[in-house]
């Protein structure tokens, strides 16, 4: 069976869904943005990513610094999407033969510059050969209060479904840097992109950050979400994977999905659907999160964060609200639109 | 500079050595099998390790069960290198286009098979697409009494060499297996390779195992290991690896070097230097330790321990000593040996 008719995550479904822990400090495993391992008077998160060259990042246009940053700032965001604080960095490197210690070390700079301005230490490093391209895989620990691990799965309808910040950014930011590329590629040495008013979905694209702000508002407000994930792979799929697992339907607001001006002004100029883009981008690293409605006057105090919709019972489904008052179904993109081809 | 010219441990000393924790709980980052991560009453170790086909595997040979299993394995075997116990496992993949489903279902039967026999939860599971093969990236999470990790760093002068079980046969099923995947390339779909006699051999290379065994040994006679690491590079670098961080030297004999027959057959066979391949080859997975000289006794009276040697003076070097009394000293395979092209 081909794996795109299962897609990504059917198919960790089908070869995760019957563990059972055997060992008592295995508190969650699979389905969460990070493992969850009870430490005595704490819990341990553990997240893991591996970025390829070639599928996830175009080595064209991704200056190695800030690959080093955005591979690390991507398992930080993990962490703090079940709350908790990221402590610890583990990177691996597989390298072909046309990268040099430069290369490495300006990598490395990018991952240690990440590392010191979110207080993370830097535990672990491998380098290894590889036959094509450039490998990086990641891994964060974390640490959280015993028993406040935000899970996805505690979601319970009336509650209200928030996001911080701007989505699909970094989808266009993506789509503007392939386009000069390949307009560099056909104009030869001379040419020179121009990014003049286009520097903030850029930098969402190269250089993210992870939301450790908004974890520190919530703390600060005493508001504790039900579920969280961070926005990693679109909102649609993240959204689909929150009511999946919590057992609960939604219906969020086209109107009320949050979107930058030069997002906007991009998707115009590509002539591309702007809600799809912001619906299904992925690599935004912000945060959903649901709250219980009683918790809607703090959340409206809390600067940068939008309420978005509401969750509902299961048997409603995940409905987006156009803006013309009609409700669609949800769907997400999956395993199939980041499919490569060997 | 190319990447040769320094080697892989060079480049991880000039990327990592100027690290300083920031947080408390960091105790030990990079320079062990492990990083060591202080958890209240416990500390917890994790290590990661990147698996990548054309440069660690050949997917010709090897079947995708034992693969999974060995993927495991290998991160294990750097917990109880630590002398700790592995309690989870996390697994990302980077999948190309040529494996279905079923192959990654067939990887996943081994790396479950060996979290079942080694007791460890596996608790994390990514899949993405990959351009080029297949990546196994394994993060193992472990734990160990306060206090209690074993470093490379503890070495001191008089300590005994030991190792665990024999060295060189996973390299000379290496050996094996490619000579018999070019024959069956040369002879077409009827060859079918005959292994009789060299199972052993090929089971070193296939399905190694981690040697829980012996750290379950060295705590049931009260035995301490002053310094340890796993076999993984080979015997020779290990070795350096804990002379440089212990700041000793040592003194290996050659006639004390655990090998097994089938081993010594297959290098006759090949025409190959049997000392070689044991020093050098690697992924044997056995465990390489040092204990003070006052527990020789015991020592002596644990099955599948071999004295090979004992730590001397920094200034005296890492030597060999040979069957014909001559000192030779011990240099290590780095990168070179390893590097690929594109």
């Amino acid at each position: 069976m081909e794996i795109s008719k299962l897609g990504e995550f059917g198919l960790i479904d089908r070869l995760t869904s019957d563990l059972s822990p055997v060992n008592s400090s295995t508190v969650a495993g699979v389905g969460d943005d990070a493992a969850v391992i009870d430490s005595g008077d704490h819990e341990t998160l553990v997240t893991t990513d591996l970025l390829l060259e070639g599928v996830h990042f175009d080595i064209r246009y991704v200056p190695l610094k800030h690959l080093g940053y955005k591979s690390a700032i991507v398992n930080f965001s993990d962490i703090y999407a079940m709350g908790g604080t990221p402590k610890q960095f583990l990177v691996s490197l597989g390298v072909s033969s046309r990268f040099t210690v430069e290369h490495i070390e300006e990598l490395y700079s990018g991952i240690r510059l990440a590392c010191q301005i979110y207080g993370v230490d830097l535990v672990g490093g491998d380098t290894s050969a590889s036959v094509t391209g450039l490998i990086i895989s990641g891994t964060c620990i974390g640490e959280v209060e015993k028993g406040k691990a935000v899970k996805r799965s505690g979601a319970k309808p009336t509650d209200l479904i928030c996001v911080s910040g701007d989505l699909g950014a970094a989808y266009m930011g993506l789509q503007l840097l392939e386009r000069e590329n390949r307009v560099a590629a056909e104009s030869g040495a001379d040419f020179q992109p121009d990014f003049a008013g286009k520097e903030y979905i850029i930098e969402r694209q190269l250089k993210p950050e992870a939301r450790k702000d908004i974890i520190e508002l919530l703390k600060q407000h005493g508001v504790t979400p039900t579920a969280m994930m961070d926005v990693s792979d679109g909102l649609s799929s993240e959204l689909l994977h929150i009511c999946k697992t919590s057992k609960v339907g939604c219906r969020v607001y086209e109107d009320r999905i949050p979107i930058d001006f030069q997002t906007a002004m991009m998707a115009e100029e590509f002539n591309m659907n702007l809600v799809t883009a912001a619906l299904n981008g992925g690599e935004d690293y912000e945060l959903l999160f649901t709250v219980p409605l009683v918790e809607k006057e703090k959340i409206d105090a809390m600067p940068g964060v939008t309420m978005i919709g509401y969750v509902t019972e299961e048997s409603l489904g995940a409905m987006l609200v156009t803006r013309d008052g009609a409700d669609i179904p949800i769907v997400a993109q999956g395993w199939n639109s980041l499919a490569a081809n060997e």
